[in-house]
């Protein structure tokens, strides 16, 4: 039968009351669609440091391994701002990725019909907007040896006497594997993959979109592939992002323009993840699932953060992990019908008006839809 | 008397069309202002590559060091995409900011009031935007060792067996000039200037926003300072970049937020830059003007490449290097009176019409303004 593992890690801020949401989801495809879910729950990030002294116990990280996929709400907080860098709530998230080698970390960049004017960009510019961010999630800047802050005393022109390094490396066959999960993603949409990289400064850079050409041409070159170096991609993200279907890019630069390319949306509180790894011995991918949107410290526990993110982050679990299309297309529908209903969380809330609900109403609507 | 030495660099595509126009403004300049100027000629990027096999000689390269201000138009092009990357027309460019230590890079995003709607963001969100961006220039992962691509064969689990490796390196010093040039910088503006980096996954990011964070206690308490994740950064610029006065980032996360905050102006034809270094015995800074748009092969030589940004390129060149800050106020003015005018070269030319003019005629009308 159709019986799933979830490991729940809802972690700081809001993380917890949108993952309450994402549990009832949960419950209604196993009421109703024949599929049981076996779920554990644990601790990431601040709330885990409060209880363990670290922001991933070696416990969590186990279960993590073991299970068909994991929930993540959001890390992180002011209260742990000053907290060593060893032991920050960050750590916890990259510990997950890095040790279940989710190398594909998936980013769609969608616009929500109903919510085309809370875009700072013009209607015209970002109105049915849809591409899909992969960024490499497991090496690069963000994992590079060596690393750290060391003195430099004997360097009399360094005022301050420190320096700061660290390296970005990527192997081939990193930027192999993730290049290929781009070149299959993109089959099934557009069929168009823009790689992004700095080559004309940086070596690895160089390596990069050698790579993805050599995947291309041996593997898929049925599939549009074009290169643009990512200050340029930044540009164009903001001038006309329509014109992209598929892009690929490294750790570092993938955080940051798939946060540019979130925010040409307008609403990041409906933004969902997949972060992917190789396939364990039952087939399925490791795979984690979390909202694009922070914790929010300033407004949690008040009822007023939106669901809808991690409840599609739910969505891309029943596609990717548990190969349930319909029932993820299903559960996407039910946010459309919703929002063309007018309900909305106050993030959501634009001069048009709606009908404002709280976090767990929202949950409940999504549910009566489906 | 007021005489000053500079060297012209058009480099490549549309740099030398655009670069006559200015040649015209200094012209004017020294007829009218009582100023001398002592102007020599160079080659840069591919057309030194064309010409002399390297993209800069040692001879232009101490020319560069011995004048009072360069200026450039653009490097680079398709022809010379698969040259070796030790003789890109980049590498041209990159030794002059290397070699001169033009360590400050000011890159304002302003947005131009005849020309909002060419924005892709609405016009309530870019409409009066005024941000400097300053951009460390001389360090970082531009320049960092080791670097380089290596075989990676004794590693079984590499496919494809190669290692690209670059590194992201800063010291202390390195942070804190950069630092005080951003701080001198916003006490002319609003005084408040925001720091970006990547603290909570680099240790890079942690010293750069240390050092920030020290120049400041020590050196600039009244001037607002605060931090910002480089990601987070971005999405900022996109949601509401008119939060921002004076931007103060590293070399890469700068080459890809300035391009982005130029883009949301949408004039990018508009925008130039400054890169600074230190003061010479003249108690000049080193100095290097230039656009922030690129060399636009695909217009190159057909009189339709807009003037503007080279030109007010040497207004910060009046301003920052000979101290003529009346002079640079009167050429901006100039530029601002020509766009309310209509006039518009093709890249200006919107659906409410205006002038059509080329790249030439657009100088003349500039000089016509002063
Ligand atoms: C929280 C942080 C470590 C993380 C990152 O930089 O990858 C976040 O910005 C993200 O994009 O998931
Ligand atoms: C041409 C290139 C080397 C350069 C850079 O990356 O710095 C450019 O993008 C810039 O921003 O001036």
């Amino acid at each position: 039968s159709d019986s799933y593992s979830l490991l729940i890690l809802p972690g700081d801020g809001i993380g917890p009351e949108v993952m309450a949401e994402v549990v009832k989801v949960i419950d209604w495809f196993g009421a109703n669609r024949g599929m049981s879910f076996d779920i554990m729950h644990g601790l990431v990030g601040g709330s885990s440091y409060d209880a363990h002294g670290t922001p991933l116990t070696d416990e969590t990280m186990a279960q993590a391994q073991a299970v068909d996929a994991v929930l993540l709400g959001a890390v992180g907080g002011p209260k742990y701002d000053n907290l060593d860098f060893s032991v920050k709530p960050e750590r916890g998230l990259l510990r997950l990725r890095k040790e279940m080698d989710l190398y594909a970390n998936l980013r769609p960049a969608q616009c929500f019909d109903a919510l085309a004017d809370f875009s700072s960009l013009k209607r015209e510019v970002v109105a049915g907007l849809d591409i899909l961010i992969v960024r490499e999630l497991t090496s690069g800047v963000y994992f590079g040896e060596p690393r750290g802050i060391h003195s430099d005393d004997n360097n009399p022109d360094n005022e301050g006497g420190r320096v700061g390094i660290n390296t970005q490396r990527y192997t081939s066959g990193e930027i192999r594997r993730v290049a290929r999960s781009a070149f299959e993603l993109a089959r099934r949409r557009s069929n168009r993959v823009c790689s992004m990289e700095k080559a004309n400064v940086m070596e690895s850079g160089i390596l990069w979109r050698e790579e993805v050409q050599w995947v291309h041409d041996n593997e898929y070159p049925d599939v549009e592939l074009s290169h643009m170096y990512a200050d340029n991609g930044a540009m164009q993200l903001v001038r006309r992002p329509s014109q992209f279907d598929v892009i690929v890019t490294d750790n570092l630069f993938g955080d940051i323009l798939s946060d540019a390319a979130a925010m040409l949306t307008g609403s990041l509180g409906m933004l969902p993840s997949a972060s992917l790894g190789a396939s364990m011995a039952n087939g399925r991918p490791k795979a984690l699932y979390e909202p694009v949107h922070g914790s929010a410290p300033d407004i949690a526990g008040q009822g007023k953060a939106n669901p809808i993110a991690c409840i599609l982050s739910f969505a891309m679990a029943l596609r990717y992990s548990f190969d349930q299309g319909d029932a993820a297309a299903d559960l996407e529908r039910a946010v459309e019908q919703v929002l063309a209903d007018g309900v909305r969380t106050a993030d959501l809330m634009g001069p048009e008006g709606g009908t404002p609900v709280s976090t767990s109403e929202m949950g409940d609507r999504i549910i009566a839809a489906l």
